[in-house]
């Protein structure tokens, strides 16, 4: 078979896309970076990595074993560790503790522990949970020893039984004063830690949340540091019964773990103090303000959105690269196979989804930004704006896990058949990308507590009381400032926005009430509506992704050719998703019928025009091939000769007549001979 | 770690919702099944096959190398075929072809070879093929050794770089009078056959689809029984190149393969010659009629509209199961954690999806019937038909295949965290099933099949033809008929969707016209209304399909309490439609505003009524546990323990401390010492 002319089409095909670009790809980067310099950092940081050798795979990881993928994958983040302790100038490039949050996340850290790394939870969970719950004395104990690798930690939070609820943990430490010791215990199969990253077989030690007793009486949960192995020889203490959970959709490498306790002793300073204590003679010390842990929440939550929205950037990515390479059917009969990026259903699939990485990552940044200016204040303990970042955290997190899990997978899917073949790495992407839906606070149970905001948010309003920058247009207006669908500007849209969740979150609020009014308990009345509930929420959240998006545009440091094309996603954004959501404008008045007819060919004229910028736009988003892992999203579009490479690498292929023929197969073909 | 009450408590829980079943379950069985015979027959073949311990996996597949998985699927097809022609009995059971189409679909067939079988496309596409398209003489030649397993093929029609579109394959066989032979060859890197199910590693044929040239003049791809290996040693024959694809999302043990051939010689009579013949003068003789081949295609596409129903069946079952089991937060302060089925966010995620099941049985059943009623007609030239089948095949296979896919998926996430467990099988459910999107024709190319249908009726109805019965409603009516949606009974729900899709259509076709007056070829203006053009397909799909669920269930010989639980299923289908697609109703005027109010009030109450039934209705599936495979969803409710279990035989937990420990992270852990 020849190696003919089609490969250099392929690659003609992206040069020619990308030299219509309308716009400087170089300022999207530093955009998205969040400046010039740390645009080089990162790719500096890349070189360094993805040049060493040590973290290139012998073998694809789908065709190991269980075991050998865990092996592999520990024995890359280990180097990864060396390499960050050795090593100076590293340390400066990355910073601390961010740096190791890249190298384990989902920039970086997908290209080098592909499938989960079993040390990611060390860093991300281990010592931040030290830092932020420990005290002083008890930071100087471990962090020296965490940051070396002489102990490695988890977090153990989640069990059999129990998840998002914590209230509902039943694992118990129970202090007891003749010995100074807190008994860890699991009285039930319920109560078995599970789920922790790391917890199976790689981690000797854990910060644990059990329900701590003292003096006969619950406190609710609390973290330990518990010891799980032994530091010489790393078996299990006695008393603590652990292992791995077993193969998942996704995410294999990092052994998540099950853990149970029988009357495990711990030393009482191994409680985490700087919030709340336990004497030497049990008495409690509750914490000055129990809040204060919704700002670790946000933080998590926060990075989430970063986190899913960089691997939505990887699949839209491959899936635009390679519908300007794919040819299909006819669009006029008797022409050559187009682009299929030429149908318009493809350009519907792909380019809202580009948007949708914007609008994420200026929702994301506006969060971030205000829970960094007002970190400060919360920590001396002015917890005014919690409420509303916890509110814009939770469906922020719900928003981006869900849109970004839904969009990898449209991504997946416009790719055809191709895109369920793992060289894609679609799949990897999608089975990573819809975890962060149900870890961190299932989706549906953030959306009832943005919906909880809301509500209140609008009882509030009625009662003449000021709301949060976030949910003011909830305040009762005249009816004259409704009467702006007839200019469809973005403004007038975001506006509809305004007015459609209002009237969604009016009229689910005049039903709970209703209910309430028929004699319902309160919280069944919450549960009758909690459909319509979420809903609100949902609508609310996309209405404040417009709003940030739009003013992110606005206020950009860019050319105005590159403002153009953001414009340009920033609207299809907008016109998508009122498309979408069309009966909440409809039936509240803030937009007619025949708006909605013009919004739909606007939407098709906008989908023509960012056609040609597709390209250049993912190629703005400065992904490295390594990072991307894509027979069909690499740089030079050699698509289908890659695919082939990749596959001639199946250990299958690499004898002619597979030993399993001999087996099983030729006894059955000769058995009728 | 004691093992506590909770787990009674998990199976009383189930105990508890059976106990309150309002209707008949084995009427629901059995209408599913087709009748009581049906329900046994299939009983039967399960009880014979499942207590067969051949068919146990030593070990989770998942745990194994990619090569191991291969020899452990294809020691259990080979043990299916001999235990099948060995057998009488079970020949008789399960009747010829039906049979083996049993063993290797979604039914029983998951249960015996997880994650792919590499014999299936032997017996689903390959022999089919013979039957339908070879002549008499063809069929005797290679049946009886096809049916023994002395030889095994594969269907190859798919090609590297091309798809859905036919008429764009690349392979060519060119026919040499001078030796009656034809050429096969692959021009192209593009034009390498790729995905085909076991082509990799097991066939030793296959019918490969080709551009057939004969006297240098092109008739198009036609099907050839070409031999692929060598039927005594196996190994590939000189001039073919063939090999595995590499690992997919799932079904990862049917060796998917390449193949490419550099002038690979066959003789003329393996070109299937029932409908086209190449004489061996090389003379064309054409089909008396081309579109027989379409009788084949609503066959397939049938069949996958009840495999993917099968998949849902299953994950609904787990996910209503694991529902009544779990426990989790609080409904009012202070009691006790609740089953999450008591949520209506969770009921909103569960019942409309065992209402899918139902709505795509009675459509897919109804098709079916058609297509078996006219099925003689079509072989004797009577083509009347066909058009109307065709697009209700594509559109209900897209239709079935996509609400499968994300219904599957619902389900899982409706687990929380542990429906990402292997061991859930909501995993492998969900990437068995999504594959059914891009095969067998990719879903937006089978929607804008059925729109081209609609456009065409639509055009038609204007110039006065008479519509077949699935369009008929595109007929002009006067206004007057419009005016039902004062009353939201059925009949009217089901007319307000006649009015909503003619409407849709009524608009997307105006601007079609539109376009080309001022000026657009048809085509460019076709692709530029695609996105709504896609958009009608689906709604009309979606109208069809909530008709013959109402007509099914008003014609089901069932007693009245079943009928009953069927019909609120039905509504709330029929509801929960209207409700997502409610711009199409509310823009058409078929529905209201205050229409919409009331439908989501009565769909709250419809979850709560059917909520009671729940776990009784997924009962009716009557899935055995080993075909339902998962831990969550396990007939007897004892979750938990099993997942622990489960968990226990991960190969990393035969081992306390694991070998990549001594390799890899003591090495790290002790550098600092």
């Amino acid at each position: 078979m020849a190696k003919t002319s089609e490969n250099h089409q392929c690659m003609d095909d992206l040069k020619a896309e990308r030299e219509r670009c309308s716009f400087n790809k170089h300022e999207i980067t530093t955009l998205l970076d969040g400046g010039e310099d740390k645009t080089k950092q990162r790719r500096k940081i890349e070189k360094v990595f993805l040049s060493d050798p040590e973290f290139l795979d012998a073998t694809r990881p789908e065709y190991l074993s269980h075991e050998d993928r865990y092996a592999n994958e520990l024995r890359k983040a280990c180097h990864m560790i060396r390499k960050f302790n050795e090593d100076e100038e590293i340390q400066q490039l990355v910073g601390q503790m961010d740096g190791i949050r890249t190298l384990m996340g989902s920039g970086l850290g997908v290209a080098l522990t592909k499938d989960g790394n079993p040390l990611a939870l060390h860093f991300i969970m281990f010592m931040p949970s030290i830092m932020g719950q420990g005290t002083v004395e008890q930071q100087g104990e471990w962090m020296g020893r965490a940051w070396s690798g002489e102990i490695i930690g988890t977090y153990a939070q989640t069990e059999l039984g129990h998840g998002t609820f914590l209230r509902g943990l039943e694992t118990t430490a129970t202090y007891d004063p003749s010995t100074e010791e807190f008994v860890l215990h699991s009285p039930t199969i319920t109560s078995t830690k599970w789920w922790p990253g790391g917890l199976g077989k790689t981690a000797n030690y854990a910060v644990v949340m059990a329900q701590l007793y003292t003096r006969g009486r619950c406190h609710g949960p609390h973290p330990f540091i518990v010891q799980l192995r032994d530091e010489e020889t790393h078996q299990s203490l006695p008393g603590v019964t652990l292992g791995e959970i077993g193969p998942r959709l996704g995410m294999n490498t990092n052994d998540n773990g099950f853990l149970c306790f029988s009357h495990h002793r711990i030393p009482r300073t191994h409680l985490l103090m700087k919030h709340s204590q336990v004497l030497q003679d049990g008495t409690y010390v509750r914490p000055a303000n129990d809040k204060l842990a919704y700002g670790t929440m946000v933080f998590v939550r926060v990075a989430i959105c970063f986190d899913t929205y960089r691997q939505l950037q990887r699949a839209v990515t491959i899936a635009t690269r390679y519908s300007a390479i794919r040819r299909q059917s006819e669009l006029v009969p008797g022409q050559p196979e187009p682009q299929i990026l030429e149908y318009q259903t493809q350009q519907y699939k792909i380019l809202p989804l580009i948007a949708t990485v914007f609008g994420i990552h200026f929702a994301a940044q506006s969060v971030w930004q205000t829970y960094n200016d007002v970190t400060g204040s919360i920590h001396d303990g002015n917890l005014d704006l919690l409420p509303e970042l916890h509110t814009l955290s939770c469906g922020l997190k719900a928003l981006s896990s869900s849109d970004a899990a839904n969009g990898v997978e449209t991504c997946r899917l416009s790719c055809g058949g191709h895109g369920y073949l793992a060289s894609s790495n679609l799949p990897r992407i999608y089975t990573t990308t819809t975890a962060a839906i149900t870890y961190e606070g299932e989706n549906t149970v953030m959306w009832l507590q943005v919906a909880r905001y809301l509500i209140k948010s609008f009882r509030e309003a009625r009662q003449g009381h000021r709301l949060h920058h976030s949910v003011s247009y909830l305040t009762p207006r005249p009816a004259s400032t409704h009467a702006l669908q007839t200019n469809l500007s973005n403004a007038a849209l975001v506006e509809a926005f305004r007015v459609a969740v209002s009237h969604l979150v009016g009229e689910v609020a005049a039903r709970l009430q209703g209910q309430c009014d028929s004699g319902m308990v309160f919280e069944h009345a919450w549960n009758a509506c909690s459909v319509q509930l979420a809903r609100c929420a949902q609508v609310h959240i996309r209405y404040f992704t417009c709003e940030e998006f739009l003013s992110g545009v606005e206020k950009a440091e860019v050319s105005e050719a590159t403002r153009g094309v953001l414009m340009r996603l920033c609207r299809l954004y907008l016109v998508f998703h009122i498309i979408g959501n069309q009966g909440d404008f409809l039936r509240s008045g803030a937009l007619t019928p025949s708006d909605m007819t013009t919004l739909e060919e606007e939407l098709a004229t906008l989908l023509a025009a960012l056609r040609p910028d597709a390209v250049s736009l993912v190629d703005s988003f400065d992904i490295h091939d390594r990072i991307l892992d894509s027979t069909l999203g690499c740089w030079d579009g050699n698509v289908y000769e890659r695919m082939f490479e990749e596959a001639k690498k199946s250990p299958l292929n690499q004898k002619d007549v597979p030993d399993a023929y001999y087996k099983y197969l030729r006894p059955l073909m000769k058995a009728s001979l």
